[in-house]
């Protein structure tokens, strides 16, 4: 890396119309226009947050996130490091709201996006769930349950219809399949086998994951 | 209601980064940063208007009105007392927009959200119909019909799944049930019975309803 | 025209509060609050571009384009003359977006929306499709393939349902239907065919719609 690029990460850029009221924000984030980061969120590093977003006091961004336009991230969400949200998708914190109910922070529902999930444009995220370790809602979706990693998700309600590669193919693997059974992207050639969990890399295909991310 | 309690409650609030050309927004009611509340928008008290939200010129909001980010409330759109609209949730005033057939307002066709009802995040609302009050409108779901009293509705189209409580749990009825039917939430005890129109509160628990509330 | 009306036509009007940087915008195009328009971005006359709407560099916009509010319009996205967007209808331009996966403009995929078509409100369209001309595209459905040109598209995913007139009128017309049926619309009397791409003015009828627009 350049020396100028590596002062370009360690800055965090602020969009003159974007208004930032946090101060925990990692070097190297971005925040464009018309986007609103309130004081007690906490965005990790090299993140970009798109116009029209808005993070929440008490929301989590881990590390090198993308937040599409338009996506509010609530108290008590946690987005983990390497995820995509897409554009104008919604995340909640309450399962059912009431205007006439009060609830403290401690009666709303949490949700956590796994580490380099995609939530697809205009998707849904009812909350309580977790979506695993790479899994992909695709647009338009609407999750009421929890998700395995790596699953391939669409619908209303959102149904598996498959399971997606880290690098963003579709894997020739049936939604049903054993546990331990092993697969290899056609298009990376990542290996991965069936975890309880949803997938997971294969063993001896560790340090080749986390080379190429 | 202390002192201070009170006088907050008589002010309106409007973040310095929100645009409002309205004049008629009721005591109490908080409007936050970048929503946009054009003049003849009519607000009630106690609403809280979130970021990124707007209100359009005609449209007429209630008392007591939570209208969370990025949602926009068109003309001829009411929304009632103490109704819940998620984040993104999405209304219409033109049942079939076509950019070259210009309408006139008495063209467009009205919707009107009952007291207290909630249409979930990302819901949207085809414009023609009423939302019942009480009524739950799930995440994500396509509302193309009415909806009665305290109904719960969710996927696309919209389908009616069971009742919900005004305290925002789920009824033990079915579906399909006679009217005069008398149930209890399971929750907090409010009773209800089957009328016309959907869910009312029974006649000898009316008191408890409105104290609850 | 009077001259006034066409004096106001030939100006561009930009909300104080909208950020606009591209200068290739048409004569007579208003661009509304909290709304930006990226440089490099190409906008044609006389479009209403809503609140907290977003014009990505690259993006193309013909002339008479109604953009309601909340919507994103990203590079690779063709918007033709006449087009109306729904207010949060999320438009795509990448199939598998994942936020480790870098991708140079050349590998995001294109998206068309043929002129005059309407995408409803809170649809999504998942890139690498054509909208074709006059298409209805139904409020909250997601499509996930190409449109004929005037079909009536609804639901998760998409499915058509029928056939949609320049005027915005259902068609008597069932979706499966020869190459060469002659329909009139019940309500602007418009005449259409069935062509390979799907409903096209009759012969005899192109200049009766050409002037009815």
């Amino acid at each position: 890396m350049s020396t100028s690029a590596r002062a370009a990460e360690q800055e965090v850029f602020i969009h003159p119309r974007a208004l930032v009221e946090s101060n925990s924000i990692g070097p190297g984030t971005r925040i464009w226009a018309f986007a609103h980061v309130m004081e007690g969120a906490r965005i990790g590093s090299r993140c970009n947050i798109g116009d029209h977003a808005f993070v929440e006091s008490g929301a989590i961004v881990g590390n090198d996130v993308t937040v599409k336009n338009g996506v509010a991230i609530w108290d008590r969400v946690t987005i983990e490091d390497g995820v995509f949200l897409g554009p104008n998708c919604v995340l909640t914190n309450d399962l059912n709201p009431r205007t006439n109910v009060r609830k403290s922070r401690g009666e709303l529902t949490p949700t956590r996006i796994g580490a380099n999930a995609t939530v697809g444009a205009n998707a849904t995220i009812v909350c309580g769930v977790t979506v695993g370790q790479g899994a992909f809602i695709g647009a338009g979706a609407v999750v009421i349950r929890s998700v395995p990693d790596f699953a391939l998700m669409v619908g209303n309600p959102a149904l598996q219809i498959g399971w997606m590669c880290a690098c963003g193919h579709k894997l020739r693997l049936p939604v049903s399949v054993s546990e331990g059974t092993f697969v290899t992207c056609g298009d990376c050639h990542r290996e991965l086998t069936v975890a309880a969990e949803g997938l997971a890399p294969a063993a001896n295909a560790a340090g080749v994951l986390k080379g190429a991310q």
